[in-house]
């Protein structure tokens, strides 16, 4: 089994029986996830910046696709932390005290190297797209270099990551006689697309669009 | 109107048009969202930590229902950064560059205050029930004075925050032939809800958690 190896940092201390040590694991999370959300000092100061991503093997690739390049930057070479976080449930208790969610949570953390060759940009690009929006890099016209030149990518290794994992009812010692308990289920999904209102008249929805409505 | 009032830290630079100034689109991107992502700094490192939340006008409440209690405890009385992001639709371009997201975002800059009378963690704890499992909060046992002391309460000002929202097709400029584009609509459903497998026969799901389903 390819495992994690648990550093100072990733450690799992609460609840480490939510703890995960298979690699798979890890990818299933980023797999799963549409955004990421990086940490990043500047100043002293932390900073929480939603993003965009993609996988490829152990490297995370990170686009900042809504917008706030200068704080991408700032990610550049030093110590960040990348947080991927999808709600499975709202576990709902016979107590306030032991209300809790369920959810698949991956942390990591490292010092993402900016792609600086048109190749690196293309391969990192591709993967976030690939993420995003599968199946869409194929029938695209490819990237020129002047929107690769305003395009930044970072990569982060995930040499050194954590995956916590909670799942089923909550953990209510006592019988409230009469309280309903149990777990209200969230999912995100994907509704009929919408099409661009200039998109000129005859043009279809791809089949790998439609393929991903989920409602 | 009420406004947010930019600081060098929320004044937002990139896609500037994407940003609003209403306070109250601050409280509906708050009130939609169903976890926070906390960033804080702990031996010049982010980190970034899911955390359930809940609000009462213009205070944020954080419990750290996901563990990570040493976490939350180092996030007292320093700067810490709270995202909330949603995430509305996948932006589906002709070009790679043009491709993009939709989602309402966040972010909320300022100094924990940890809750230490019974009377303040309660206040934030039916903040945080409130928020995450509405109507809930009438029906349970008070909470007891042992589970008082193990719970830990933070409390932020939404005093320094900002929020940005994309909403629509993509901002290509040329017109690929052929090629699709509009937006893949994303949205977070609640799931019919499963009963505790250990509860009673003959308790039905309640009216205010059933009236949450989406689908």
């Amino acid at each position: 089994m390819n495992t994690l190896s648990p550093t100072g940092r990733t450690r799992i201390r609460r609840h480490s029986e939510r703890g995960r040590a298979d690699r798979q694991d890890l990818y299933d999370v980023l797999d799963a996830g549409l955004i990421c959300h990086l940490g990043v000092v500047i100043d002293d100061v932390p900073h929480v910046l939603p993003t965009g991503y993609g996988r490829d093997g152990d490297t995370l690739y990170l686009h900042g696709s809504t917008g706030a390049r200068s704080l991408m930057a700032a990610a550049e070479d030093v110590e960040v932390c990348v947080a991927v976080t999808l709600v499975d449930g709202i576990v709902m208790a016979r107590s306030v005290f032991n209300h809790s969610m369920n959810y698949r949570s991956a942390m990591v953390y490292g010092r993402p190297v900016s792609m600086v060759s048109d190749e690196e940009k293309l391969a990192g690009l591709r993967a976030v797209v690939d993420h995003l929006a599968p199946g869409q890099w194929d029938v695209l016209r490819p990237t020129n270099r002047k929107e690769l030149a305003a395009t930044s990518v970072l990569a982060l290794s995930l040499a050194e990551a954590s995956v916590k994992i909670r799942t089923g009812p909550s953990a209510d010692e006592e019988d409230a006689p009469g309280v309903w308990s149990g777990v209200l289920p969230v999912r995100q999904v994907f509704e009929p697309p919408v099409p661009d209102p200039e998109l000129p008249g005859g043009i279809a929805v791809p089949a790998h669009v439609a393929a991903r409505v989920t409602r």
